[in-house]
């Protein structure tokens, strides 16, 4: 008979006796502990300073917003508004919104939703397992883990549910989601880490070190272009001059068919400050600007296969991407 | 009548009444002040815990921990071996300490290699500004300025020479020597910096922002592969992809013939902890390995020019690189 053994990461979003409740991803890896948000005004300050973040737990988070608000009774218009407006380039978070807006029940909807989205890595973790190679040797960059999700993960979730021996991750400046949460839960789920720096992975790759990589998507365009955490871009360039394998994990609900190229996606440009400054202290001169981009874009091109959770995408992405709505 | 302007970059590291004097870089940008070296071993923990850094600078300081040796009257093979052994990579540190040893005034010779240091810099940057275009945007990595020379800078000192509209630097994780020490540099120059996180690289090159990389060495083989600050070999795996110029600036003093290729150069590994923590708190999580390869290796192929004080050198570098060691 089949034990069902427990996540070792909890649940990134709950809803709880009419609350929200988080684990709260800026006190990791020093502190597991949670957060709740009982108004959308909580849940969108939570979002906006990344205690909650990822793109399919945000498509939660934007859900159980709307399911807060129906239980508050604040005006379901405007919180959605405020809802999307906190983060512009995960598509995930409108789509979370509109589901629940949607739905006869938001609460129901969005807890379901939860549920659902854990399903749904598992089965993509199960499609991406079957590209690595036994004993694989993969590079990821900052967190698509359970963290990222309800749970589970989508990079992380190809990463243990496959044969993997070794994961390199980019420790992801500015935020450092990298060093701070892909390697706590790959040291959770027992799987072996190195934190490296994220410029660090050139000559890894040069080295031979690296078998695939795996990262996960904030956006899918409809022609296979992919908006991911900065530092996504340079990886897959890297991964092409080398002949490695360049994977995105994403669940479906990722695709923005609305947007024909990565030119129609909209780019976060956040505070120059999380660059600038380091713990508080100031690194950067005085009067000096710092620059701070949250995402790139990794054109189709370079692209080896896109694994949701209907299955694995290969180029031409266009047809594939367009069919895949047929299931949504 | 042409007026010597002061540079506004004071000496990285001068002689001084039988002490060698540093800009304590570890104190930069927030206060420039200097530490004093009276004996060797003072001078070889400045030179480990990168008070005084940069492939030049490193020749001058090797030069003139033998200067201190021979003025203290400690055994000049212990000093030079002590010195040598504090850094592995920067071959001008092997290259100041036997100049220094070869000669008969070591004091006399590490004060004319400062002097000298400054002047070949000069004539380098005059050689690499004829490479750039009018206005142009450079993107350059870690600190290849004054501050890694006895003065004016290497890959800055090109920037300086040039009519340069926008440096754009890699804020150089994990010791942030672009975000710290060159903004701070082409800030006093008065030469317009923004700092990036160095995954930024990528997109940016992709927006077409970049006309031209320009980095310094830390060693330079015989067949033109270049080691230098871990991050230097993605920018010129994307610089390529992007068709853009790869331009390293190095002295001849960078160049080690006796390295056939990269494969010869002996690459510094430092604690992980610069990577796991951030101004003295743990980032990473407790138990969990952080890797610090402080270089990395481009090879030669991916060089479009490496400009020295001589002149500009293009490939096939094996034979130019040959010739140059004529003039030294």
């Amino acid at each position: 008979m089949a034990v069902a053994t427990p996540d070792p990461i909890p649940p990134t979003i709950e809803w709880m006796d009419g609350v929200v409740r988080m684990i709260d991803q800026r006190a990791l890896p020093g502190r597991l502990q949670f957060l709740d948000a009982a108004t959308v005004d909580e849940l969108c300050e939570a979002i906006r300073t990344l205690a909650v973040r990822g793109a399919p737990a945000l498509g939660v988070a934007g859900a159980m917003g709307v399911a807060l608000a129906s239980v508050t009774g604040e005006d379901p218009d405007a919180a959605a508004a405020r809802l999307v407006a906190t983060r512009p380039t995960a598509v995930n978070l409108a789509w979370g919104v509109n589901r629940a807006r949607a739905a006869a029940d938001p609460v129901a909807e969005a807890v379901g939703m939860a549920a659902e989205d854990v399903a749904r890595n598992r089965r993509l973790g199960g499609h991406g397992a079957t590209l690595l190679p036994p004993g694989a040797r993969v590079l990821t960059h900052c967190n698509a883990g359970g963290l990222a999700c309800a749970g589970f993960g989508t990079a992380l979730g190809v990463i243990r549910s496959a044969d993997v021996a070794h994961v390199w991750v980019g420790e992801t400046r500015p935020l450092l989601q990298g060093a701070r949460l892909t390697a706590w839960e790959l040291d959770r789920l027992g799987i072996p880490v190195t934190v490296i720096p994220d410029v660090r992975a050139g000559s890894l790759l040069a080295e031979g070190a690296v078998d695939c990589v795996v990262v996960g998507a904030d956006r899918i365009a409809a022609n296979g272009d992919v908006a991911n955490k900065v530092g996504t871009y340079p990886l897959a360039v890297l991964a092409r001059h080398h002949g490695v394998a360049f994977y995105v994990a994403a669940p479906t609900s990722t695709i923005d068919l609305s947007c024909a190229s990565a030119a129609d996606i909209p780019i976060e440009r956040r505070s120059g400050d999380e660059v600038a400054e380091l713990a508080g202290t100031r690194v950067t001169p005085a009067g000096v600007e710092a620059e701070n981009l949250a995402f790139d874009v990794t054109p189709a091109a370079l692209v080896t296969a896109i694994v949701t959770e209907v299955g694995v995408l290969t180029a031409p992405y266009s047809a594939a991407l367009a069919a895949l709505t047929a299931f949504e």
